[in-house]
């Protein structure tokens, strides 16, 4: 007896299990015989951090490009871009005195694009606010002649941390400028960490439209620092601050942004782009801003060829230059393209650090988002599945059109601004399961969106 | 004019409201108040790891119970139970010995309830395995007088670590048992960790009904360790191994179960119980297992209590004595509750470390199940909103039975066996943040069953 199993299946089922079934080749190939840890270490501990301008960042330039030639893409290539340079000098002394000859150092550092102290270093007396808008009620008056202390905490309950660091960076970007114009002569900003250490965080600053007679000082103090420093205020109100920073701004100087491109066979001069920046501030080693979302980025076509996948558009890694410091690399890229007339569908982001990924944010069309929110099942069974309306990546910012889809990778935050700008990011605080997990989840989308969206 | 604005709103709707505004009031305590951190500080560093019937553990008893007496709870008190006491003795040591002095030593521990070593210690030819299931094609006359080397490593493509963990983990708990019945005089088994590392993890195993003079020693080796002995055997398969182990088993001690109860004002005589275990194992200081579970546990009730909140059933906390090598505690406290009619409606543990939590897994039946699944949106904001049927437990596990509702907090797990049963398992491996959302989220869950399961 011969029985005949005839299954029906629709269409949709098929490719939803074909989807499912390359999804899963996808992750076996990050999780089983991933390239971006190994790459991540060389990046962070044979290069280590790769502020715009520097050494550091050129010899990034030059290993990324390398890696990227080693995978056989059709294309890679380096685009010119010039930089801000800023050096931080030798490293800052700073110290609370509450009389004369006795005194409390504490760890501080310039805000990138800061000037220095005057030579030999700048000591005054403190006021500390909970924020640029205390300045006006203390006027003129209250702080001219001293150092503004900007002491607003991270806010511990929000469960964003990226929410929590939005509610007090202006203190650090504009802390100075605006502490200026009441005739103070520098500006201590808290750290932008939720954590208790002794490690200050960088970032960067703006003076504005400042005259360059009228720029003060700014640098970051570590939490436990801050802590102390407005503890000890309460004590003995006269206290000085004095702190030292030789920190310069040079000449712009040659840079890139690194590409590699593997051509697309339906639509070949349509782009869908992945990327993270390639520059890192110069404390620690920028192991997760953003060297995790430039090898998260260089896997994802990793993976691509090495699971033989033929995408219908052409798909970019671009390892972005001077996100930090200027987001130069970021806005030559959009010009070239511009000028070039690339048309961008897709363009991916990985700059939030490399913890374990949770899911994606989108800044499209209503239609196109509720297409790719139906693909949530799919990435269920990795746990990356929340996929909502927000922000993307600043690299991939200027790209912003009618039409184009941007997106973020959006991993868990908790431990995020514990690395952040500071001594603190570095290789040993990456997982290297969380990091494949990312890149996975990224190439995933890409196949997703190559294959689907028109 | 007057403008009356009226507002419908249904009940549940306002329950909804009411709702959302006690787990925001819950989240805001843990975050910005928390207690567990620096219970778990403590507990860590200054009391360290709680092997059952070592005086870390009853160090650990006495500090909880004045904890928990100094949250103001309506009853704190101790309940005996007799639990078994293996001591490591002195540092292992190993080798491997490619030739006659010609060693490389190589990082070795006692697997928990292993017989010691010889005096003198153990030396032998290998033989591995990749598995318990290939001793039978081996057989006698290729394990005898050998040491077997279970070699099977952890699946890397899995996304639940904890399903990579129960593929490997029989042949640590039964290696030793099967392989004497095949003439073997030790075992040595591949650590239970994705990561790539120098420490060796530990962990419960049993000789079954074997007799004495039957056991063989058994010992864990780093998975550096391991690669490494793998690859020599390839190189030199009559290399031996030699390692020496003083680990004992003495007679069962007096120790306890730390409990702590708000009175219910509406059923006194029921009971929704939080708990984790307080013994871990003797290697590092069990900050991830469990005294993570333990302290969020606590900070449940005193969250509870802080915010005024009068439960309507009896709430305990149970912190466990014994979960790692015998589930005495948990036996006990089923027993006892059994002995005394208490009826428990609810069972949460937190076990699987002091990671971001992700959501809850539950053990009951539809009904109950369907209407915490309603809950989902509830803890949306938080991001711990994955609520699936699971296990919950090992130390609830045992007041298992019809109408009871069992749960585990699922925390990210990517990073748990890196720490689990070694040198590696230390306070610093923890985040506060992390640490608090999950006390959080247990809190809020507690107070939803507390107010709607009848």
């Amino acid at each position: 007896m011969i029985i005949l199993l005839i299954c029906f299946e629709s269409n949709s089922q098929v490719t939803a299990k074909e989807d499912s079934i390359t999804l899963r080749k996808i992750f076996d190939t990050a999780l089983l015989e991933g390239m971006s840890y190994d790459w991540l270490d060389d990046l962070s501990n044979e290069i280590g951090s790769r502020l715009s301008g520097s050494y550091g960042a050129e010899q990034a330039v030059l290993y990324t490009q390398e890696k990227l030639n080693e995978l056989g893409l059709d294309k890679v290539w380096l685009q010119p871009v010039m930089v801000p340079r800023w050096t931080r000098g030798v490293k800052e002394y700073a110290y609370i005195e509450t009389a004369p000859g006795e005194s409390t150092t504490t760890n501080v550092c310039a805000l990138g694009g800061s000037v220095p102290t005057p030579y030999g270093g700048l000591k005054a007396e403190v006021v500390e606010v909970n924020g640029i808008e205390e300045l006006a009620a203390l006027g003129r008056e209250k702080i001219e002649g001293k150092i503004v202390f900007y002491n607003r905490p991270m806010q511990a309950n929000l469960i964003n941390t990226f929410k929590a660091y939005g509610g007090c960076v202006g203190q650090r970007w504009a802390g100075a400028k605006e502490a200026a114009n009441y005739g103070a002569v520098g500006v201590i900003v808290r750290s932008m960490t939720l954590s208790k250490d002794d490690f200050p965080h960088t970032g960067s600053m703006s003076y504005g439209d400042l005259d360059d007679h009228l720029k003060i000082p700014a640098c970051a103090i570590s939490t436990n620092g801050a802590n102390y420093l407005s503890n000890t205020l309460k004590l003995q109100p006269k206290l000085k601050f004095y702190f030292n920073q030789s920190c310069k701004t040079h000449p712009d100087v040659q840079s890139y942004n690194v590409i590699g491109e593997i051509k697309g066979n339906v639509y070949p001069n349509k782009y869908i782009l992945v990327g993270g920046h390639l520059d890192s501030w110069d404390l620690g080693d920028g192991s997760h801003d953003d060297g995790a979302g430039c090898v998260q980025s260089m896997e994802v076509l990793r993976i691509l060829k090495k699971i033989n996948y033929q995408p219908r558009y052409s798909i970019r890694v671009v390892l972005f230059m001077n996100e930090e410091n200027g987001l130069r690399g970021g806005r030559k890229y959009a010009a070239e393209a511009d000028k070039k007339n690339e048309e961008h569908i897709f363009a991916l982001e990985s700059d939030a650090g490399g913890f374990t990924p949770r899911g994606f944010s989108f800044d499209t069309n209503d239609e196109y988002f509720n297409t790719i929110k139906n693909w949530e099942s799919l990435f269920e069974p990795y746990l990356i599945h929340q996929f909502y309306r927000g922000g993307s990546g600043a690299d991939i910012g200027p790209l912003k059109k009618e039409g184009i889809i941007l997106s973020g990778l959006r991993p868990d935050n908790q431990r995020y601004f514990d690395h952040h700008h500071s001594d603190n990011d570095t290789f040993d605080a990456i997982n290297k399961r969380e990091l494949e997990l990312g890149g996975a989840a990224m190439t995933g989308l890409i196949y997703m969106i190559d294959k689907y969206i028109d």
